[in-house]
């Protein structure tokens, strides 16, 4: 820590005392650096956003966690490497201020989802790639949104207040995770292991977009997550549809059905118990939903949709409620590629969000005793034949590991210092329960008994976890000033 | 015709006159010839297994149609190309016989179904593999059963024949085709055109594969068969699952909704009037059926069932009903590629196998009814976002082309004789009404006012349409001394 931290000290010492009065405020601070840095700014974004950061990718990862590291050095704030369990490490970062009352914690993570190349625009999504839309600058590439947006407006943010000599008033920490994406496993090992170093009033976990409004949104929790993949079978090879077809089952009708089983046409889970457990919101936090914008209309316009689920409730109670969404099917081949088979298996990938008193594992045993009822004999793992032949209907369900739903309430202290920082930079913020996606709150807050309280900067349509994942450019501009304001929190 | 075809003449000239006496069975002429020829005959065998033969890929299609025209004419056989239409030609063979009361045409097709090379054994579909299975030879390579090594035996038929100087008697033309996999779209129009080349008393489609059981089968009909894509749509761009899920409709769970509709839970279509105008099985038909072998609980255990569809029907009853199959499925992905989104689209592919008595397009129009019936506006082009949001469903069916059923009866005299032919090279034959899969007689019937009747020679588990197509050598043979005593018919 000692040496490069401490100029941050000498600033707090030198200009919280006798100046005060003359410290410009983080939003102004904010501005000035970005109008007069843009490109230095823009270059060090390129640069981040060129080195491939899939979790998997074990080479590209050190290559982020280098760059990352020297990006803090840089900026004089101590950093260090936080890894446990062969995991990808944390990388992470402090500015110890004396005679601090808080400490934030700054939460991002600098993996991204794994792509498919071809179906970006470019081929490319490490060569990041500036395109205009509707009239302004959008970067394009994996992560430009989720998530580096975040950890380069908290470093540009440092650059600002330093530049302007605002003082930092609270003890800062950096915290950028490496395994976001492939579901924050080892999280908890390393929040166990380097518990001193990470706890602190509030950590600020700057992960996902902002109102679809375009309006800065503060979000108290997040929804949970799991994955299941489940496989059932047919005929052991493809078998040729005439000679077998009516008496050879299909695995994808089987699917089919067994899926259709699963949610009723208004996207009702019919999964028994799906729903138990649920905490209701507050009347505080119902309040908020009220007053937030209602973008259905708009958003129904943009994405091209004849309908939408959810039997008429809004987008922002829909979130509130627990969620399972085929992310992919396959069976056989489609297209120019399709031939006239039987296919052999059907494959499903399902991710289930959970809200606020669901339990992750106990929400994929619902939908594996869902299936069981369905007269499926369940396998965890790829059934032999024997296991298949003696069985009327086999399923494989692979399940990935997950976590559960945080929702931190809206009206304690740190809360409301959080809501009026954000808001001197951004004017009134959108305040919401719950986020839709999910980041593993609930392991931070297990491990450290520490708050969670979600700043996201991103714009809502940034194509995140798909191709052509992007960041509009004055999202990054925006999220500047909220960096910096939360930065400058007492 | 006349200088090639003339040698043919001369033999039967020399031979029936004089030593009728002395004349070879067929059987034992096929059986003597590749005995003693063997390596020559799986050498010209591999040589037109490793021409590609897939219908779209002219150029090697034009090398599978010079190496057959060359085939024919070392054998004598008068070989010209039959076009219509910009279609890939039919080779065509034709040995005249003075005097003869009949003309039989052999009916073969030397072009493939599409492949997947990464799913092949040895990644390399079109260089042929001698591998053993079950102590036995088999030979991997697309076509090798559908449709090649039908024409490989009806060649080396041919060199027996002439080696045992065992006269021809028929006239003999031999069609072979070269889009039967792409749907045989323009074979109507080639019948049509030569018409006066291509008609005969009989037409004998060597397509297929014989009985599960082994025993060689003569079948007097084949499904009918057309296909649908459909595809269905939810947002634009794949959604975050998160951020959307539970609000935008995910077009895999409608798919799975509208197919899981379209069939119960035994296979049963319940598509309305799926069923309608089947013209039910004579006596005789139903007879030949119940002295078939019944494989099912042999080919249960081969291809690993834990149960069958049909409402226990067995498998040749079921096969003469119509069929709707799922050829594959796809929505985004699944496995290590697979995000946490909502996709965008889901797609299907479905044959239709028709039986005597339906319609294809007629069939096609139904499952569109049914579509319908499930809310969905039917678009017969990709819709564009003002089709997709004025309405609460779209699907976009793309229909493909297609052919009937057809029957020929039993007791005809003509097909009295070609069983009589078949069982003195193989013995005792399966009867069948009907084949599972589809070849387009209907096309055949109906230009050239001509029946027709099915000898397949390929093993029934011989991967056709999938990854590792293969041909048990011993069927090669056995197919020769068929073909043998076929082409000496009267």
């Amino acid at each position: 820590m000692g040496q490069s931290s401490r100029k941050w000290g000498v600033l707090v010492a030198a200009v919280v005392l006798p100046i005060t009065g003359f410290a410009q405020a983080p939003k102004a601070a904010a501005q000035q650096w970005r109008t007069a840095h843009a490109q230095q700014i823009l270059q060090e974004f390129n640069g981040l956003l060129s080195i491939p950061n899939v979790a998997s990718d074990i080479n590209n990862i050190r290559r982020n966690v280098d760059t990352l590291v020297a990006a803090l050095e840089r900026r004089h704030v101590a950093a260090k490497l936080l890894a446990a369990n062969g995991a990808n490490p944390v990388v992470y970062g402090e500015i110890k201020t004396p005679g601090a009352k808080h400490t934030i914690v700054f939460y991002a993570h600098y993996d991204g989802q794994p792509v498919t190349a071809d179906e970006w625009e470019g081929r490319a999504p490490f060569t990041p790639a500036t395109r205009m839309i509707n009239g302004e600058p959008r970067i394009y590439a994996r992560s430009a949104s989720d998530d580096k947006a975040a950890i380069l407006a908290q470093l540009t943010a440092l650059d600002a207040l330093q530049a302007s000599q605002i003082p930092i008033k609270a003890n800062l920490r950096f915290v950028w995770e490496g395994e976001e994406e492939a579901g924050s496993t080892n999280l908890g090992k390393v929040l166990e292991k380097y518990h001193d170093l990470l706890g602190g009033d509030v950590w600020l976990i700057c992960d996902g977009p902002v109102d679809q409004s375009g309006r800065q949104s503060v979000v108290f929790g997040a929804r949970g997550v799991t994955r299941l993949e489940i496989t059932v079978y047919g005929p052991n090879r493809e078998l040729h549809s005439g000679h077998y077809g009516n008496w050879a089952p299909n695995p994808a009708m089987m699917l089919a059905h067994l899926l259709a089983g699963m949610k009723d046409q208004t996207g009702h889970v019919l999964v028994p118990h799906f729903y138990d457990g649920v905490v209701p919101l507050s009347e505080l936090e119902k309040q908020a939903m009220a007053d937030a914008p209602q973008n259905e209309e708009q958003l129904r316009q943009e994405f091209g949709l004849g309908h939408t689920d959810g039997g008429g409730k809004n987008l922002l109670e829909l979130l509130n409620e627990p969620s399972l969404n085929i992310d992919g099917m396959s069976s056989a081949r489609t297209g120019a590629k399709s031939n006239n088979v039987i296919p052999s298996t059907a494959v499903v990938d399902i991710d289930l969000r959970l809200v606020k008193g669901l339990d992750w594992k106990t929400q994929q045993q619902r939908v594996v005793n869902y299936i069981e009822s369905q007269g499926y004999f369940v396998a965890d793992a790829s059934p032999d034949k024997a296991v298949l032949i003696t069985h009327p209907m086999v399923a494989f369900v692979r399940r990935d590991a997950g976590y559960n739903a945080v929702r931190t309430p809206m009206d304690l202290p740190i809360a409301r210092q959080v809501i009026a920082a954000v808001a001197s930079a951004r004017g009134p913020v959108v305040k919401l329960p719950t986020m839709g996606g999910s980041v593993p709150l609930e392991v931070i807050e297990q491990a450290l008994g520490t708050h969670t309280i979600t700043v996201p900067i991103a714009n809502y349509d940034n194509n995140q976890h798909s191709a052509n994942e992007n960041i509009r450019v004055q999202n990054l501009w925006d999220g500047i000033e909220t960096m910096a304001a939360l930065e400058a929190m007492e």
